[in-house]
């Protein structure tokens, strides 16, 4: 399956993302034939290079594990640097250069413009990307994220860019949205009658939604002093799982319609109050390299928000983020009622939990109670489980991979749309408002013990840790939930 | 936890059942501390054997694997054989024999009678237990399947029984019904809020039990001749299991409620109209040994039922048994529709299917579609499995073990009531009579093809095989169905 040809330009090529990520993601594409020997890569940047030059600095065989020579030799040629200043007049001579290359590579006039940019020099690229616009066939633009940092920002950002570009030609990445898992939302909610019928207020006592880092800021002290847990991952990233698992269903698949449904959601948060948001910052992040010692950015963030929706009278969803945690793993747990009159005491059985691994092991389980053998009913939570990197194999695509070959296909769902971004920072710029200082927490810690609070009120608590098949045999502990 | 003490008494201790099925099922609740050593094990039979001879022919060795010498010891100290012809007195001196039994053992009144026994010896049995049936303590009475040949010949048996012994005191065995998983479906509907929403007509649109046998009638033909598939699976087994699947909820967790609410069950099956039942006869079947050269009795059976309640309306269930089949597997297959709007085309996914796997590889399953990896909203069904035998490991007890443990604990919840039997009885007389003559099927197939018409006619079909994880890995196309 190739898909018509096309250009891809990346401006801020000689940054991280570019030999990180962008690349290794195109390396991919080309050796699974979705990417044509006709598409040129072009790469621009401020500094002196040769292409061959720029080529050697990509430093290709580091970034993608078990390459293939001949696959690698096919992506080097493909590769086009300019040296181009986002402050120069890119005029005439840009267009030129791009008309040799679309001459020499025969790949016609649609052109995927990659920003891996600050946002701050987005406007300047949008200049430069103004010259295009209007070609013949497709001319489509990826924004990197953050896309603001306020919800003022982000207007000032948007109006700059729809000022150039019109909304269908304008892909915002949440790189969360291209992973396989997260995709998978949908379709277990939407492709599976089993599911459906309890995917409400009714049958569902509560969601958490968990983003658990092992890591602290490491290399990106810089930006992640400026930004804070709740921009870095809240904004973005647990607000689309958010409205994924909570939106109605749509009634048509295209990405309009979708998009319509997870907007709704986003717009429906009803704001938190001061007590149900903590905040937290691991003890020793103020003497991180590239940290200001007085620094009052939180590296954790925990809260409780309530959809008004009636799919969600009365539902809390926890969300929690945090850096330097025990455990790193990404997932959602959809927590259920004790509802059956044989259960009302409330101690016979814990409760279902539909468990949606994000990461590291991905895949979906469902923690039911069966009887345990031999006396009379007496049960046991224990996990039915669907091992989604067992079956499919670890070559499933990376996030950006799955990011270019929608923008390729013109497929915009798993990229924010402008009014999803708008309401989202709407709520994140209130809860950071709400908010108290961060509270220490201790490295290798759950975060601050302020954040149990949030859900013990209710009489619920945090279930802690991935739930996967090795865990609930070896450490069945983990399973049981008290509500 | 030991149970008080009591003593066992076997009718016909000295076939097949005792020593292959009750004696085994002994040993292990002497290991597992639930028979205590005050308990004697009363063989009566109508051989002349001492005590020490009657041990021996029960070949502890053969028939308990992995035995240990100290359980064993115990256990044959705890046997006493006794002769007693079913046709003689047994009068005072049985009297006086137990009487000894009990001061020796110090077990008190109470006594569990087992009838091993074929149903046309019942009444005589009944006729010695009479002597017992006022005596302090509990008296339980035992009676092995079949229960009857026919709606007329149980209620003759019925009528004699009761004549001897209270409702309560009679367990009459479906051991089905004592199996782990067969046990779990109530678990599995009534404890999970998750599986509870989905459980009726809007959702479900079609059930499918089997019990797949690849032997053929081997040791049996003199029984299996006179009374073939439907009266040795279906009026039991496969009624059971349809009753326990299709059971309104019970409002509490009591034998008498459940025992409603499965009666009520099979009271509202609704006769099968003959085109909607196919028998058959495996080719050579009349070649067997100890099988009339002439007989048509039948190996296999096929047929669609629907069930005359409110959450039913419309939904098929698909039962079928048989011999020299491809395959040996008993299972419920729960299919459910295609209602959502984005599947209305009815192509683009399977449909979802809970599994209960009752053997060999008992478990829990549901096969549900997850997103294809890389490309946008193509499906693909897979398993979530929870693997019973993998998780509780291969030591869960026997069915015979599970229905002793309940007859002792006078938990009659897996006994068959007779208002079930009768109904079951009235139900499979006229399925018999409705019926054509059995059609040959080849050896080591799915059956007559005749009863793929069942479905094929309602655009539907058998879902053959066992479905499990090391298949749906190894051979997806057992997966799909095409509804």
């Amino acid at each position: 399956m190739i898909p018509e040809n096309h250009m891809v330009v990346i401006f801020g090529s000689t940054g991280d993302l570019t030999k990180r990520k962008i690349i290794p993601a195109i390396y991919q594409l080309i050796r699974k034939e979705q990417f044509s020997e006709k598409c040129p890569i072009v790469c621009l940047g401020r500094r002196e290079y040769t292409t061959e030059e720029f080529v050697s600095h990509l430093e290709l065989s580091q970034f993608i594990k078990n390459s293939e020579p001949k696959i690698l030799q096919q992506l080097s040629r493909q590769i086009v640097y300019i040296k181009q200043d986002l402050e120069e007049e890119a005029a005439d001579s840009l267009r030129r250069r791009f008309d040799d290359i679309t001459e020499k590579f025969g790949c016609g006039p649609n052109k995927l413009f990659y920003l891996a940019l600050p946002a701050s020099v987005f406007s300047q690229a949008a200049g430069i990307i103004q010259l295009f616009v209007d070609d013949p066939g497709w001319q489509r633009v990826v924004f990197e994220k953050p896309f603001g940092d306020d919800l003022s920002s982000a207007e000032e950002l948007n109006n700059t860019i729809t000022s150039v570009l019109r909304e269908e030609q304008i892909y915002r990445v949440d790189h969360y949205l291209g992973k396989e898992l997260v995709q998978n939302i949908f379709t277990l909610r939407f492709h599976n009658e089993i599911f459906r019928w309890a995917w409400h207020s009714d049958a569902i006592d509560h969601v958490q939604i968990t983003a658990s880092e092992v890591l602290g800021v490491e290399e990106r002290a810089g930006y992640y002093d400026k930004s804070g847990a709740v921009r870095d991952m809240v904004q973005n990233h647990l607000l689309q799982l958010l409205s994924l698992v909570a939106m109605e269903p749509p009634l048509a698949n295209n990405a309009e319609e979708i998009r319509n449904r997870t907007g709704k959601v986003i717009e429906s948060l009803i704001p938190v109050k001061p007590d149900d948001v903590v905040l937290g910052q691991y003890e020793g992040y103020t003497q991180e390299h590239g940290v200001d010692g007085a620094s009052q950015t939180e590296t954790f963030a925990a809260f409780k928000v309530y959809v008004d929706m009636p799919r969600w009278k009365g539902v809390p969803f926890y969300l929690k983020t945090g850096k330097k945690l025990d455990e790193r793993y990404a997932d959602i747990k959809v927590v259920f009622k004790h509802n059956y009159e044989l259960c009302k005491t409330g101690d016979c059985d814990q409760p279902n939990i539909i468990v949606i691994r994000i990461q590291p092991d991905d895949g979906i389980a469902i923690a039911f109670n069966v009887k345990r053998p031999g006396r009379s009913m007496i049960t046991e939570p224990v996990l039915m489980d669907f091992c989604h990197h067992c079956y499919f194999g670890p070559n499933t695509p990376e996030a950006y991979e799955s990011i270019l070959l929608n923008v390729i296909q013109g497929e915009p769902t798993a990229f924010a749309r402008w009014d999803w971004i708008r309401n989202s920072w709407r709520f994140v710029d209130h809860l950071r408002a709400t908010a108290q200082a961060p509270l220490q927490y201790p490295q290798n810690s759950t975060g601050p013990a302020e954040s149990d609070g949030l859900l013990k009120r209710s009489g619920r608590r945090w279930i802690h840790g991935e739930i996967s098949p090795r865990r609930s045999q070896q450490q069945t502990q983990i399973l049981p939930v008290m509500l």
